[in-house]
């Protein structure tokens, strides 16, 4: 017998491998851990999801026979697709539910998106900071990611004009409504006008919306794809944060060019969503039940927010700056120079307390000094508690 | 305001785009005609699925509480992991449960393993004919591939070694039991010499095998897997033609190299596959449903595997061929020469009864000729009638 070849991994797979195992499951693993208090995650409350009304959903469900368990079409449950419609168009902006692509969560939709709009070599530009996951969809497409700069308000759009003029990128990634890690908003003139430098420069733009129902103060903003006449912006959004993540069910609000091939990406990735899951949110948001449940995260989840706001100043080593999100699930925090929060991360874990690093949510150049508090998983108290041993750490 | 420039859609959203809209797409569309037999889907009969049983399994996993709709590891439910190890365990495969990852599917399994595997431009030697959203799979991860030819056992292994020897792929894909689309099965010594094969050549095998429980008739075979101890194999896997094919579930056994680039590329797929409809089927497994469950299906597909069988001789052309399964979903028919299946399916359907031309599963080639029968739909007296009307066609 001949000697045995070695078996190649090919390129894709070596560089899959290598990459540090993502910081989300490192930072379920720290929450995971008995007695600490993890702001680090982003996990909904799970004392907050209507487990009896999704229990009576997938019941009911499951009551229609064995269609609710059969293959089903790629685009998605019919009676999903509609009411993600109506909610957009309540919200100001007509959509048919042939707009909407029902994916596997929100991040398949990236990751569709993704194989769908870019090509190898394309430029995306991304916030600084952004949302890892995403970032993670795009390179693995073959993307270069290019920083985008921007402040509390979100993102720098001279800064982002000039930008785009320097690498013609492929499109923009944002997350303007509560935006993760910051949990800055972009306010609505700043929202067209980034529709216009799309326009004229030539860019798509991949508008993810999951936080957008989670507000607590201040007003609606429009979408972004509002102000687009071009199917230029592509708006995805979830029912992890206003239903239960479990149930992974995103989807994509998208032109009908940039949909055909959405929908072949998805035929391949995993041919549909799953349909009893489907069906089961699909008569969830029919029984009335949603506005409730959703009243009752957003009366938790704002409470939880002020217990942090008001415990971080009496913690925090005076010149730390921090967000005042007015919904979502993260704020963030910049300590004065010379803390590096990565370094600090096991010493917090010990003190049984954990955050995300800042580090995470940075595609070059990371900023040592920042970090993302999460204020959704825990009762004002244990909030308060969670912030003291912070202050204890710094 | 500038002219807008045109908004370009790269080169893999054309290719997508282009690709004709999949068959399996097109024959569930002609399937839901009223009054069409169609032999054409996949589709398990869903008054074989327990729904009952489902429905109880799902209550109970809601009954948990919130943990069943929260998020959860990307390798999926450990339960559910251990159970699947647990079945290749008894029928002869050493298999421990983190060797197993969880997919939303077998196809996605498909697409994360051409992802980890595959660079572009690797040659991917494919059965002819063979299973359509699998070549798509391997196409979009810039695969070439090449048919490897064989009869009614399953491949022609002297021709698989030459031209591994020729193209020095990087795996061969096979459906070595109960073969989609032509029903065969592979036996024993020719799965050993398979295993011996990859390990001389240097290439892996994927070997997909979600109809391996719905055996009618003959002796279990060994998985190729047990044949590999280089972890060259990658064992795939489906809940869907044992439980339901909505709840998308299916796994991938690998080796741990191989396995922390699915992972990674899992995450990036869907972050995990949906948490309710794992604990629903770990539950469902674990209560001893079934193993009856399976058994009435298999009962029932045994006897329209057989109406089907007697049905053909009657109604084919003389000088036709068609395999004999001894289990799955399939048979495949050869018409006599000058018989062109593709332009016989409009006819088809106009009678009432409808079949997958052969043409939808060759790379290349296609031979006019050929055609997909499924019989696992209808009861034996509706396949008798369909069999009546496509006799009446040819």
């Amino acid at each position: 017998m001949p000697d045995t070849p070695t078996l190649r991994l090919p390129a894709l797979a070596t560089r899959l491998a290598s990459v540090r195992s993502s910081v989300v499951r490192d930072l379920l693993a720290l929450t995971e851990r008995p007695g600490v208090i993890s702001f680090a995650g982003g996990l909904p409350a799970p004392e907050l999801f209507d487990v009896d009304g999704l229990r009576a959903s997938y019941d009911a469900a499951l009551a229609t026979g064995g269609r609710a368990l059969q293959y089903s079409t790629t685009e998605g449950n019919p009676a999903l697709r509609a009411l993600v419609a109506d909610r957009y168009r309540v919200g100001g902006l007509p959509t048919s539910p042939d707009d909407i692509l029902i994916t596997t969560g929100s991040q398949q939709a990236l990751t569709l998106l993704a194989a769908a709009l870019v090509d190898p070599g394309d430029v995306v530009l991304v916030e600084r900071p952004s949302y890892l996951a995403a970032l993670q969809a795009f390179h693995l497409a073959g993307a270069r990611t290019v920083e985008v700069p921007g402040g509390p308000d979100g993102l720098d759009l001279d800064a982002l004009d000039a930008l785009a003029r320097e690498h013609h990128p492929a499109l923009l990634y944002t997350v303007p409504t509560f935006h993760n890690p910051t949990g800055r908003t972009l306010d609505g003139p700043s929202r067209q006008r980034l529709a216009e430098l799309a326009r004229n420069r030539g860019f798509r733009i991949v508008e993810d919306d999951p936080y957008r129902e989670l507000r607590y103060s201040g007003d609606p903003q429009p979408a972004i794809a509002s102000f687009d006449d071009a199917g230029a912006v592509l708006t995805t959004g979830s029912f992890s944060k206003v239903l239960a993540p479990g149930m992974r069910l995103g989807w994509v609000r998208a032109d009908p060019r940039v949909r055909t091939a959405l929908v072949i990406a998805k035929q391949s990735a995993d041919l549909h969503t799953p349909t009893v899951d489907q069906a089961a949110a699909a008569h969830y948001v029919t029984s009335g039940r949603l506005e409730p449940s959703l009243d009752r995260s957003r009366h938790a989840y704002r409470e939880r927010r002020d217990a942090m706001l008001a415990a971080l100043p009496g913690a925090l080593p005076s010149g730390s700056r921090w967000t005042r999100p007015d919904g979502g699930m993260f704020l963030w925090v910049t300590l004065p120079a010379g803390h590096n929060t990565t370094e600090l991360l096991p010493r917090a874990v010990a003190d049984s307390v954990a955050y995300a690093p800042g580090s995470a949510f940075y595609a070059a150049d990371p900023d040592p000094t920042t970090l993302r508090l999460s204020f959704v998983t825990y009762t004002p108290a244990d909030i308060a508690e969670g912030v003291r041993r912070l202050g204890g750490l710094f």
